[in-house]
């Protein structure tokens, strides 16, 4: 038996299903399924990628036999509509298109009005009454095949086109007469014979031989064989032609052409939506020549034609179970349906069209939550730039806070805090953040940095503030000094109008307008959903009463990750701390210590008074102490002067605490092995705050997590002290509160060694942003210049501080997930770096058994969806 | 049965030996040994460390039945000596010692002369004839007993001496007349009384239970256990106590004491090596009172005793196959043997002893090559501070590159080139070295940093220079601008002499004296052994063609990492260099490297040239490029001058390169990948320098090898255009040179992925310092300030930048060997970190299987010791 490599799709006749994408590509698989349900489609056929890839294996030739069953499906066409292929009465026009099982660009895409030559385009006159119209279509086919097909410039034949125009003073391809149009083709004709020292191909047949060929050999364009190579698509899958029966939505008064969406792709709202032209052809639609016509319009202009495609619509709804976007074209009064597939839609619109298809239902809570693109969803929470407007992008960084903001730009955290007491929207504009800069990023409306990734402090900062922010805007030059930036050639002074969407990335000029969305009763219930099929439990980083109580709100069943460092940047404190870590002896230190304690307090009551009854993840201090010292020379001289040192000596103990590379230096429980004063300060006032909220009836469960323990004695050393410091506040107090002792896994060696360190640990919480970049060897500080240019080679298919790097830093994870189990089943073990909000890297997480993620509390719904997603396609 | 807890020595009634060291302790054992090998040691008896384990085990209650058996041995002991236990005539005194299985600090150490009491001391004084001696020894007796066994502090005796003293106005012990002793005995027994409320115990029987139950409880004092615990021992082992009579070396001119070593612990020259006191006990050899004679007088003094000396040693010798270091006692005309033990020796002699023994037919070749402790090796390349030397030591750091250098200080390069070129010794002080400092390095005697660890800049530099360095020599105050340095209370202007010495990490004032060992003739056997029995081959790290000589002197079979950046600093080329990397454009930059690549080949023909026929791994640039742009002002302008740009311009463009963490920057192939030129230039260079010197008949084997890769992508990218100018080269060139393409592991992605690289890699070298730093998550040049602490404190047992960290770096090493192995069985790998020359770390290398390692060129013989070492305790 031979191999079947033509599928037709003609009402009864149709071999295809919407199932057969691998085969049929997207296209043909869909118009088939359309054909098969009864749907009234222009009637082809589609050859098989299977054909494709003979050909391409087999020197370009194609199947034995396949282009005698092409002719065969051919005279079964004409025979079913009644149209002859090159007729000069009434001929058959085809389209060709090209159809992989995904959309892919860099492919030939379609020929349209196939099988046009000097005696059909009189048949097409004839028919549709409209000679100018037939010669119309005649000069663009031979373009569009010579483009497509016969590889001449676009170029060539435009430029044909624009002398035309030039010599008789006309300005639009509309103003041509039919004589123009007639010579026109003969010009075009003899470009092709120039370029391809060949005739135009007149005969229908040999056009529709070349222009399968092409689609065939389209597949291995460079453009092409690049895309499948960043995308991971395999080489081998090769792409489907579908040859489709042309019918003219500008058959006159009584055709139209038009494109709708089953829902309201935008809000979701279960409503037809849509647009259509009279007499006129899909290209028309697109190259907007009219304004089409709401589709409400339709129902009165052509009742019947409406409830047709109504009904069409609900038919194909309830089929596909889900919103679709269609293709129509109405010629001579009948309806003809050119295309459906799933259509495209905002966060918004996903959410409510699947749980009102639920509702409806159409499917089921499980089928719904797959619905909805959980990365998208926070999408939903942030002000954005309202799509209608028009934008003066001036350049574009990083993503890296959703949302947009406008506000008048300022240079320095203090003129935006200065500012903000007058109630200004601010947008503050820095080459990149440091911890000095919190107090002015949290006053102001967004933030924008000309340096820094997806995981640069000003990232992650505002990502936690949920704030927006557009990272890495190589081309911003900013000088704070003379208050002036430029970007895009445009020089930005202090206080000019500027618009960041930390969504795309784009800074625009001026104040574009926002719009804001909310919360649905559908994002209520979806959350709902979610909640039920979830394993993964989710936490929140969040740093003080404010940001926990936006976790509570979101649905976060505790804090993964409350770092006490941006405590410390606070104005009141920020003098005791540099105190603190200037002081010669310990008296001096601990003095200053003893100072900070009751404020340390102050912040752990007013968490865990939000968290009632929740888990609390208090992650003791971690940066490098310098990263408290002041750095300019005003500030520096201020310091001392308060400290009563002389600039000099404060300057030389700046410098003497200075670090080649502080990422990999003193700091974490280095820093609890040498200064266990701080630490020992830190378990206290989180212990005292537990103690005094138990008295007054409030629960309390905190977790004391030590960071950056590369070696279990490290954590020995530290649990020793913090169980001493624990029994001696517990038995002050009289309360018999119940905390964990735990450890980040955030280093390789702690990894490797994870059995050993959870012998002594109640939990890990996996620092993913630190083991990325020990992992890989990267600082995402420095890695922003070249680490974008790796995503976009398709040298890396992800930026690794943005979704887990799982054949690397993910081996590694699983490594310590499995020793830490192995020496102790029960330990408890979560993720607290920044992929605890990204869906693909909560897959992982999911799959790994983990028991719960974190991320910051805008992408507390993200985390929450992405965690039932993932236990839905485990399952399946 | 009761189990055996007493093993006693006397004669023929011995019945422990020298391998029950666990049960006996070292001292036990050995004193065994001898007595059953006939020798003459002093009577007595050890109890066991199974003794010592029931005592702590059960309440501090000896084990049932113990006392009567010591009571029973001791009877024996009387018998055998002719002597009585608190005898007025002739009275039994014994000695009772601790004794580990090895020897520990922090145990009650020894009790000389138990027994002694009211009516033995007068025993005492009529035996030896000496009634001042004896009650000398009484007083000793009790303030040792009253120190050791009850917790008295020695400071309280000493200071009832010095009262004594001062009241008759007398300076030395010695000048107490035997009135002044006997009024002593009684003071010392009223403090005892004071201290303890009890009387000091009269009965040699409650001494001796006293004395033993305090050795077995000092297994646990604080210093004892911590010890312990940094070494990794077992808290179970517990000590044994030996009871032995006492002889007495100070009986007259017909008794003496002394110690010998068998053979010259310094040359090992094979001739008995030792000295020796008329009239005197150990004691007075140590205090010094008199000068000893050399043994070779003891022949002359008395023959007949030397001559039973003689053969006893040689009995020693033969029976311990190894060089002893031996105590013993002359009393009345007799001989007696108090310890034996193996001696303590320099490497030279290590050597000589070893390779004569050899010869002597005493042991095998492979017995041979484990006596040499492989990390001392380098010692004998290096000039040594003359042992004898009164020396004032300033201040200490680490001893970072080893050998001893004395110069005058200078304190920045540019002063050590100027004072170098008039031949002056100088020794450059720095706060820490940079690149930029190599010049001034390579001409100065020795380096001395106050910051930086055992492989910062400074380290790892002098090291492959084979110069001493001290570096974080933390307490060094360095003022470069006012040229002056302070240590030890001591300031050091510029020009001040002073001594380094590089093993200790000793800084010592002014100009000590210097001595130097030379290559022999048993150092060339040993090499020649080791040779024969190891696995791993042997590279060294060498980045000129200096360097090469001296590698392949020592043995190196080849350049396992050859470092391009070090050429990069050289005057002429630097220039170049910076001009290539400020370039603006594509242009000005391939200009720039069009001058280097002459320069560059000529570097790789020299190496080439040095090292035929063996292979040579060159490592493409590494480093950041902002390592090799100026730092100060000064530098800045004149480079702006000769750049022709503005100093503002270049001071930008150098901002723009500075990072956050250099070390995990913009470096390695990263490099390659954003500047493919520069790796394109240095591939043209080793393939050019390759091509010319095969023509000319010289055999050359490069392997390229690309550094810091995590993703096996980075590597494809850059292998790709390697193999595209290669085949460029070798067509031009005309010749078929044969080439490998490798790949550095030095990140844990990279060894978590190893088998993806392996299956586009000729060959893995494992970059242990870069691995160690990213697995640690700690950087090695800001580490030296906690390290040192975590090393001290017993947290790591090992610096893990000099010694690898086996349980974490090194089960990353192994993940990457088996990942490696399974995708291509026979990848080649070896390691080109300092740990390469690390014997604990070769140890691990070679049961991994590797290929070689590579090590700076003095370490050469000490790896090649090692690898052989490392066969044979893999073969026990």
């Amino acid at each position: 038996m031979t191999k079947k490599y033509i599928y037709a799709f003609a009402g009864e006749k149709t071999d295809g299903k919407a199932d057969m994408k691998n085969l049929l590509g997207g296209k043909g698989a869909n118009l088939a399924e359309m054909a098969s349900l009864g749907i009234n489609v222009p009637p082809g056929f589609t050859i098989s990628t299977d054909a494709c890839v003979y050909y391409l294996k087999n020197k370009n030739n194609l199947p034995p036999k396949l282009w005698s069953e092409v002719l065969a499906q051919l005279a079964g066409l004409e025979k079913t509509i009644e149209k002859k292929f090159g007729d000069s009465n009434n001929p058959l026009l085809v389209s060709v298109r090209s159809g992989a099982r995904v959309s892919m660009p860099g492919m030939m895409d379609t020929v349209l009005n196939l099988g046009l030559n000097e005696s059909s385009v009189l048949g097409l006159a004839k028919r549709t009454q409209n000679e100018w119209f037939a010669f119309d279509t005649y000069r663009r086919f031979i373009s569009m095949f010579g483009n497509v097909v016969l590889n001449i410039s676009g170029e060539s034949f435009e430029s044909i086109l624009e002398k035309e125009k030039f010599k008789r003073g006309i300005k639009f391809d509309t103003d041509f007469s039919i004589k123009d149009l007639k010579a026109i083709v003969k010009k075009f004709k003899a470009l092709v014979v120039r370029e391809t020292k060949k005739k135009f191909p007149d005969d229908p047949m040999k056009q529709l031989r070349m222009a399968v060929e092409a689609v065939f050999n389209s597949w291995n364009t460079d453009r092409a064989v690049i895309y499948r190579k960043m995308n991971g698509f395999s080489h081998d899958w090769g792409t489907a032609v579908t040859v489709q029966s042309m019918v003219f939505g500008n058959m006159g008064k009584t055709s139209a052409t038009g494109v709708a969406f089953t829902r309201n792709p935008a809000t979701g709202e279960n409503k037809f939506f849509g647009e259509y032209m009279i007499n006129a052809q899909g290209e028309d639609v697109v190259a907007g020549i009219r304004t089409p016509n709401f589709i409400d319009q339709l129902e009165i202009e052509m009742p019947e034609i409406y409830q047709d495609l109504v009904s069409v619509y609900q038919k194909l709804e309830k089929h596909y179970k889900d919103m679709q976007d269609i293709e129509f074209t109405i010629e001579n009064q009948k309806l003809y349906l050119l295309q459906t597939r799933s259509g495209k839609r905002t966060a918004e619109s996903a959410i409510k069209v699947a749980v009102d298809m639920v509702d409806e239902g159409l499917i089921g809570k499980r089928e719904a939550l797959m619905r909805v693109p959980a990365n998208q969803l926070d999408q939903i929470f942030h002000p954005m730039i309202d799509p209608k407007a028009k934008l003066k992008v001036l350049g574009k960084g990083l993503g890296a806070s959703p949302g947009a903001a406008s506000g008048k730009i300022v240079f320095t955290p203090e003129r935006a805090q200065e500012l903000a007491k007058n109630n200004e929207d601010v947008i503050l504009v820095r080459m990149e953040t440091s911890p000095e800069d919190i107090l002015g990023m949290s006053v102001a409306q967004g933030i924008i940095t000309a340096k820094g990734g997806m995981t640069s402090h000003a990232a992650v900062v505002t990502r936690a503030m949920g704030k927006p922010c557009v990272s890495g805007v190589e081309e911003l030059i900013v000088n704070s000094k003379s208050k002036q930036c430029q970007l895009g050639g445009v020089k930005l002074k202090e206080l000019s109008p500027l618009t960041l969407d930390g969504s795309s990335g784009m800074v625009i000029n001026g104040m574009a307008p926002l719009i804001q969305s909310r919360l649905t009763r559908s994002f209520t219930s979806m959350v709902t959903w979610a909640d039920e099929v979830r394993k993964l439990k989710i936490r929140a980083n969040a740093d003080t009463p404010h940001d926990a109580k936006m976790a509570r709100k979101f649905g976060a069943e505790g804090i993964g990750l409350c770092r006490t460092e941006h405590m410390f940047f606070n104005e009141e404190r920020i003098f005791l701390v540099r105190k603190m870590i200037l002081a010669d002896n310990d008296k001096a230190r601990n003095e200053a210590l003893k100072k900070l304690l009751p404020i340390q307090r102050k912040d752990f009551i007013g968490i865990f008074k939000v968290m009632e009854g929740l888990p609390v993840t208090i992650r003791l201090l971690d940066p490098p102490l310098h990263e408290f010292l002041p750095h300019s020379t005003r500030e520096i001289k201020g310091l001392a002067r308060e400290l009563k040192v002389s600039s000099t000596t404060l300057l030389k103990k700046i410098e003497s605490l200075s670090e080649a590379n502080p990422m990999l230096g003193h700091r974490g429980c280095r820093l609890g092995i040498t200064y266990p004063e701080i630490y020992k300060m830190q378990v206290r006032a989180i212990l005292e705050a537990g103690c005094r909220l138990t008295k007054k009836g409030i629960k309390v469960n905190p977790e004391i997590m030590v960071p950056l323990v590369g070696h279990v004695n490290e954590f020995k050393i530290v649990r020793e002290y913090i169980l001493e410091v624990a029994a001696e506040v517990l038995k002050k107090e009289g309360v018999d509160l119940q905390y964990k002792i735990g450890t980040m896994i955030e280093l390789p060696r702690a990894a490797m060694t994870a059995d050993e360190i959870a012998m002594e640990a109640d939990f890990f919480s996996f620092g993913t942003n630190d083991l990325t970049q020990t992992a890989f060897g990267l600082s995402r500080d420095d890695s922003a210049s070249f680490l974008r240019q790796y995503v976009e080679q398709g040298l890396l298919n992800h930026d690794p501080f943005v979704t887990l790097d799982q054949d690397g830093v993910g081996k590694l994870i699983q490594i310590a997930v499995e020793k830490g189990r192995k020496a102790k089943p029960r330990i408890h073990m979560g993720v607290c770096g920044e992929h605890g909000g990204d869906p693909a890297s909560i897959d992982y997480f999911n799959r790994l058994g983990l028991d719960y993620v974190s991320c910051s509390p805008y992408r507390v719904p993200t985390a929450i969806l992405a965690a039932a997603q993932a236990v839905i396609k485990e399952d399946h």
